[in-house]
């Protein structure tokens, strides 16, 4: 580190910072159209942030008001939720933070007694670029207890808070030996990371802002944030999302948060386009640990990958 | 109270900040198709804040040119509303800063005598979470006595100013003896409020930003907020919140202000979302106060709530 | 002035400061329809604020990238209005700082020319609320001298820049003896000006950032400002607000900018406007001097109006 | 410079820092229609600027989260848009700072081998702003030899970062013997670019924040910066922009960035407009620099141009 301003820094400084952590080996080779399951020709990866509370929580907001924002999360949006991915029998993974699962010890077991995936969020939806690698450790170690107490089994992946990952994430994953990370977005579709130039053995599950509700969405009535577009558009920006997706032969990966998605005149776009995309043949929808499995003998590198 | 950072919380800490203030028993049987009055299929609460000026004057903030722009509201906007409701015979809520009423004496007088509800909105629509108690205690104890020298009977709802609900405001809300509040946002349906996790025979009637005219259009020069979605858009987000209340048996609120949905290119949508909803059968229009007393039977702690 | 919070206020002082600058007698009775000349049925008065660089200028911010920015207002934009206005045959105000119109001589000069209003925006876009009295009086003054030069006669009006209209402005409209400003907000329809309480004689046009391509499309990379809505919705949304105008024998007033509608995506809608508004039977496209001297003979208060 | 007050400056002030760097000459005479090559009636100039991961580390942030959101745009970006140029055989220009050349060496002569031209945008995506004149062109020089090392030729034009044009890029500009620029926005149509008044013998190809796919749909998690416009109101502001250049017989520039349009609901309406604009007769698809050398002739100025 030095004291200089970046356009300062010598070519060893910025090579480093930006290949410290980088997208390797396509896990889906991009030129080959390919089969997922019996003949599947597209996958469909749908996910909620199950954050509720603990994203004012970890800024130390909590006053009844936030409180009550975010409660909306568990007591109506994720029923809604369950739901409707029953009804449309499809599997989905939800990504929760420690706090919240140990706030309602009910709501982990219903996740996995309808089938889904349960995975890691941190703690308390900390921000790891602030914290130190053992502090960033601790707490996701915790945590993995936590869902393995609740879920019955030990989480195999990871979702980082506001996908912020830090310099430590890389390394607490290997340490607590996770399979897939599900962060970065370097692709649309998974791929190996690799750690300054060598493979991780670490499946990589991209998101994007643009499949994201918060981003559209989210309302912080003093930080000035504001749903800047309606739900109608970004239907269509999703289904836009998916037919390429679906032409490629590739991955269509969705995060949602019950305390957004959940409302009214928003679930229903969540149903037309889980409609629109079952109207598909061969779409496979799969949790990101099915999907993760599935590609993960394609890696490169020896896994570290623990199974519970 | 620590000095921590939310990681570092202890879980006594972020336990007792999230249960604080809980929603409770659902005071609308989610999973039984209800009946309202004489057959009515769901209902429909109209609400608007009357803050005008207050907005600016709360925060310091007193130019001509601000004046003037919370004035139309109650130039305009008010005899524009009550237009509306009039023509097409529905009853509403108005929730108004006792400045606002003190500022025009007739303007209070004027909702009692069409028929509709009037209720708290602060003094000076402070901001509850920067008030001590007493502060918060003292404002709203004075401005219920406004409203009932101006209205000639005492309130019996609140809704926070900027649904800013502090920590001090359900025992605010119980030494007013109120019968229902109407800040929350935990569900979209009435809920008995919960203090550290015992019942409290208040009704929490819930609003929400998605159901508000502010979030999508109010416009501050310096502080960059700015209308983000065109009032065609905000039509068809809240006739899809309708019509999943309507599907549900259950309930739509929305929450206006005169200074913003009293211009033209806007009442247009509220005259085009009413004439909607009118044309569903079994919609029953009520204040909120009609909705809490129709309500209270089913809630579970004695109230103390003191009739005027 | 106190050190109070505004929550702690004494009457005297929330209702002086709201009382200061109101809305007084409308000039068009809101209940009886009304003629306008020969027949007309509402007015449409179009303005621009060819403010070009001087919003940057006004702000210290005099990079070259800026300066171009703004520079294409008077370039490209002001061209091709008044190529429109031509076109369709109607007569506009234009408000210009002094600064502008001394940079390009022959800007005012082609206004007048085209039979256009001329009228005042500030010395160089200043913020009123940030001056003195005297400060704000000498600008101005020397504004109406450069104006009155360029134009061959006074200005008659004032449209505050940013509708900054501060404590002192009124005082200096009237010891330049102006006829009208056009910079408040508490009406869709011109009013009386009240000081105090008092009628002042001063006809006021209000404005409303509802109708101002400022508000939606304004673009400015640091501060985070960006265009919110596309030119097409805006084409809805005005449309929308000269609906009702025109219904209700108004007035329908519209505030644009060179450098921002001058755009060629822009300035399609707004000929699309012109040509909607122009093909309804007895509409007056009048300038705001034209609208002031015809409803004037029913102000309450002697003006003290200094005709050139 | 003064410590005055920008209302307070003496005229020589404001008007020497408007006057530093203007528009002159229209390379395109505005008013005759005019043919480009063998009869074409407009021109349309696409330009992407890859910008990657620069944008992050010029500010200094370096986490793996905003790395690999840049790396996006090299890895499937890139790609993706030179796989449609080449289906709609279509040449356009890449500005690229120096460090994403050095860091990806493969990218720059995929750029040159498919007909492209390759130009200059900086070292590391500077705010030319914050530097001072040595500063500014001992980077840009550097960029300069980069670029040629890679390329096989030396850079004619420059695109500044952020088109953060300083009061010194137009000497750095002439120091290197660019022959044109495009950053400034006076105008749809290019102009020789004056010097306190001088013509410089440099063409300007102006840009448009309006004609920028960042401006609409840059997502920044902790600035607020978010996607504001759908991808489809976009193709409609864009299509209305080459209608009327169209029309105009004139020029449509639009600036791309391949970490933002390079996903696939965004990537949808490159290919629609692209679509569009081929399907009217005589559409000139040019590079910056066939058109800067195009139009050249024109200049009034002698140039300092040096062909590599």
């Amino acid at each position: 580190m030095t004291d200089k301003q970046p356009w300062q820094w010598p070519e060893s400084e910025w090579r480093a910072k930006v290949e410290k952590i980088r997208a390797g080996r396509p896990l889906l080779h991009p030129d080959v159209p390919r089969r997922w399951n019996d003949g599947d020709k597209a996958a469909v990866l749908l996910s909620f942030d199950a954050d509720h509370e603990s994203g004012a929580l970890r800024d130390g907001q909590t006053s009844p008001g936030l409180m009550a924002q975010g409660e909306f999360g568990t007591r109506v949006g994720v029923p809604r939720i369950l739901e409707v991915l029953k009804r449309y029998e499809v599997h989905a993974s939800f990504y929760i933070p420690a706090v919240c699962a140990l706030l309602r010890p009910h709501e982990v077991p219903a996740y996995v007694e309808s089938g889904h995936e349960v995975a890691l969020h941190g703690w308390i939806h900390e921000r790891n670029t602030l914290l130190t690698f053992d502090q960033e450790l601790d707490l996701l170690g915790r945590a993995a207890d936590v869902l393995q107490e609740q879920s019955g089994r030990r989480p195999t992946g990871i979702r980082t808070p506001s996908w912020d990952f830090s310099d430590s994430t890389l390394e607490v994953i290997r340490e607590l030996g996770l399979l897939y990370d599900s962060s970065l977005m370097a692709d649309d579709a998974p791929y190996e990371l690799l750690a300054d130039g060598n493979p991780t053995g670490v499946v990589e599950i991209p998101v994007e802002w643009i499949r994201d509700d918060a981003a559209y969405l989210e309302m912080d009535r003093y930080s000035g944030l504001r749903p800047y577009l309606s739900p109608r558009q970004l239907l269509q920006i999703w289904k836009d999302e998916f037919d390429a997706a679906y032409s490629a032969n590739s991955v269509f990966d969705l995060t949602l948060h019950p305390h957004i998605i959940g409302h009214r005149s928003r679930l229903v776009i969540l149903e037309e386009l889980i409609d629109y995309m079952r109207s598909h043949a061969g779409v496979w929808f799969a949790t990101h640990e099915e999907l993760a499995l599935h590609i993960a003998p394609q890696l490169t590198a020896g896994q570290d990958f623990k199974t519970s």
